[in-house]
């Protein structure tokens, strides 16, 4: 039986000539109901006295179960299956941004303004002053959104073109969260030196290089170099997109637990892009015993190594092979769990042998490494990176202010005071009467959260030396 | 004196405090008179009894002009100068462009099905298909407006960041007249090779690349090898984009005058990006005896070499050091004159030598090869750059349907057909009847141009095997 899940995200009209009788449109509800799919709206297209043509909306579990319901459908005597329409298909019929210019181009002054001969002069201006391009021109409010292709959601290496709509949809929430015009770049090359060559020949046009979806270890060195190379933010954001809202919702588990930073023990699973980022972050906001584990069990431990050479720089510190401990063992006595790896690897008896109150975000895609109900009742606090449960850590919450308080003093970079500073606006976005177990994070619609990150990030622009301009605003 | 010349294309606004008395304004409108500036809007942005806040309008010269005029405004006694702006450069701030979403994205449905989980579908569905990409992403409508700063405007090499204004602003015209959805690349290097690869390795986000303000003799390898390694259109705009339209002017102008493009004898003076296209489009279309000057005068002649040869590889017959032949012989019994070269270096004698009903295109920038007073009474065609004058010369009047058409068929390439198509069309928007030595070319803001030209381009493209899709109109 298929299984409709937590939540449906594959919904199809068809379009439906049914017989103009009594029985006819319940009988589709009957098939609907017996294929266990979920009836949606229901529109009317055109009436006769013989027949009536309808545009009728299901939720299906996945593509399989919309086919089986389509057939089941087909089979009804009254019915005719018209044509079916995949909505997720509709909506990217031709891409979902555009580019728009601010003036209508329709006299021959407007013409002279915007193109030559007067934009003759901006250009000069620019020339004589480059630090002109980021008032005259684009530059000051765009982003690219760069990916090679190579870690395209969860599904792996599909390459620059089937990664394109992926960026177009970050490119989309950059504008519909924060104003930001943004522009996908997807890069027909995986090759490191290449990337990193070809980004920064395109840099001119930017303010800011969110780089997506690019595989570990790779996105390690392209960002460092980035960083090194362009004097514009660049953040690689499955990095610290996802590290800024572990931390944020770290700090308001342990306002609720009662604990402080400096005094926990936390495991973090799973040491690619994101794991990474949240042990880089966690040593920065304070974390001192922090133990990294991969599938060859714990890696690193910041209780055998010296902390300051582990927070300058972390890699170093990682066994190939492991230590021979298991994350399991490693477990034992911590506070939190922080799991950026795979599904189902853990049970409650595994989580029973952490601290009290203990916390656990589990943040694989799209199974959580224990199950959900099983692991509410298993500990204190709980998170995944699911919709449809309570305490969602999204990177939504922090990449649209990050950037926009980046782009509004004209950082040079984005560093480690900038994105904690976002950490702690996005946790003190809910005051200490309203948190609770389920309410550690603000929805990704709460409309304060981009605001609120954008003046933390660039007040910390400010203070870190990093911000070249001050916008009024 | 200022000269204001044939149009002023740089306005300034300023806020002036007068004291609210009889002749004051007098006086300003006598100051500006005196300064030969001209005097444009004025609004009321305050009014008290003892004084009276105006924005007044000016167009000068240059910028020096309008230092001079707001100096002499300072002296006014009853006048205090409040604020000056210069409004093109208000017209620049921020930039140009903006990237919207097509869609809001406010609940977490509309969140679900333009970005993850719906998203994932349609990246899979491109990665099993490839030319879905075409059909489901931006890709179907975007352009590339890419240049390396080496020949910005007539201005030169004023590099990467001060091109950027003048590619918003070629992007901008994308929009407003084509509805095609283009954004500036400006390149941070002037590198052949990593140009090249630099665009190879962006290509998958666009339909077509246009190269822009690409000094020559590089753009002419960049354009090149672009061509051969992308299955998406590559147009140097500077090259073809004036070479149809020039074409097209021709063919106006011979149906005036009565001679066939086979029979007449054409000279190019100026072998840059223009008059290398122009030379090559002449071939095509049918001119037998073509001469192209540079500043050694006489460098090739189709009379002195195999027609199908030079029409082959054009630039493999210059002759560095030229000929001996100097422009001004070679003027002799030529029926038509193309300069795309230097301002002022030909007087009427020199056109008197060709043969009667002359055609003579002088193109040169801001001022044309000969004085187009003394021109227009020396030949019968005169023709321009300029948008003063009849007969503007003008790529915007191809490009924006060249790449229309072209993404409307996504055609892999923009061949010579395709280009021929684009001059027949253009040409043949002015009827017979309508045709005179003062108008071969449509305005730029004829709205028939584009799709006219587009049309004709996807046609060209379909029967010359280049196009790959036929979109519903």
């Amino acid at each position: 039986m298929p299984d409709l899940g937590p939540y449906s995200n594959y919904r199809i009209t068809a379009r439906l000539e049914l017989k103009n009788k009594p029985g006819v449109f319940a009988s589709v509800v009957t098939m609907v109901a017996r294929q266990q799919a979920n009836l949606g709206a229901v529109d009317i297209v055109e009436v006769t006295k013989a027949k009536m043509v309808r545009d009728v909306t299901f939720d299906v579990a996945n593509e399989q179960h919309g086919e089986k319901l389509i057939a089941a459908l087909k089979r009804l005597k009254a019915v005719r299956v018209i044509s079916v329409s995949d909505n997720v298909f509709l909506a990217h019929l031709g891409g979902k941004l555009y580019v728009r210019s601010k003036y209508p181009i329709t006299t021959r002054n407007r013409l002279a303004t915007i193109y030559t001969p007067g934009v003759a002069r901006v250009a000069k201006a620019i020339a004589e002053d480059p630090s002109k391009v980021h008032i005259l021109t684009v530059k000051r409010n765009s982003v690219a959104v760069v990916s090679d292709g190579s870690a395209v959601l969860g599904l792996g290496n599909l390459g620059a073109l089937a990664a394109l709509p992926v960026m177009e949809g970050k490119a989309a929430i950059f504008k519909e969260f924060a104003g930001i015009d943004a522009w996908p770049i997807c890069l027909a090359t995986q090759d490191t030196d290449e990337i990193v060559e070809t980004v920064r020949n395109i840099a001119p046009v930017f303010g800011g290089i969110n780089l997506e979806d690019i595989s570990a270890p790779r996105c390690f060195e392209i960002e460092r170099r980035l960083k090194e190379e362009l004097d514009i933010p660049v953040m690689h954001d499955d990095q610290h997109g996802t590290a800024i809202v572990v931390l944020a919702a770290l700090k308001n588990a342990l306002r609720i637990v009662g604990k402080e930073i400096g005094k926990i023990r936390v495991v973090v699973n799973g040491l690619g892009a994101a794991g990474m980022a949240s042990c880089q972050i966690l040593l920065e906001a304070g974390v001192k015993h922090l133990a990294g584990c991969d599938k060859d069990g714990v890696v690193f431990d910041t209780k055998a190594s010296s902390l300051s050479l582990v927070k300058k720089n972390l890699r170093a510190h990682i066994r190939s092979g492991g230590s021979g401990f298991s994350l399991k063992k490693a477990l034992a006595e911590a506070d939190v769990f922080i799991g950026v790896s795979r599904g189902n690897i853990l049970e409650p008896k595994d989580l029973r042998i952490m601290k009290k109150n203990r916390i656990v975000f589990a943040m694989a895609n799209p199974d959580p490494e224990i199950d959900p109900g099983k692991a509410m009742k298993a500990c204190r606090i709980f998170a995944t990176g699911r919709s449809d449960l309570p305490n969602q850590i999204n990177n939504a919450l922090a990449f649209p202010g990050v950037f926009k308080g980046a782009l509004a003093v004209r950082a040079s970079a984005i560093n480690e005071p900038m994105k904690l500073a976002a950490a702690h606006a996005i946790a003190h976005l809910i005051r200490r009467d309203q948190l609770s177990e389920e309410y550690i994070v603000p929805s990704i619609f709460d409309k304060r959260v981009v605001d609120s990150v954008a003046e933390a990030v660039a007040e910390a622009a400010r203070r870190s030396g990093v911000a070249r301009a001050y916008r009024k605003r």
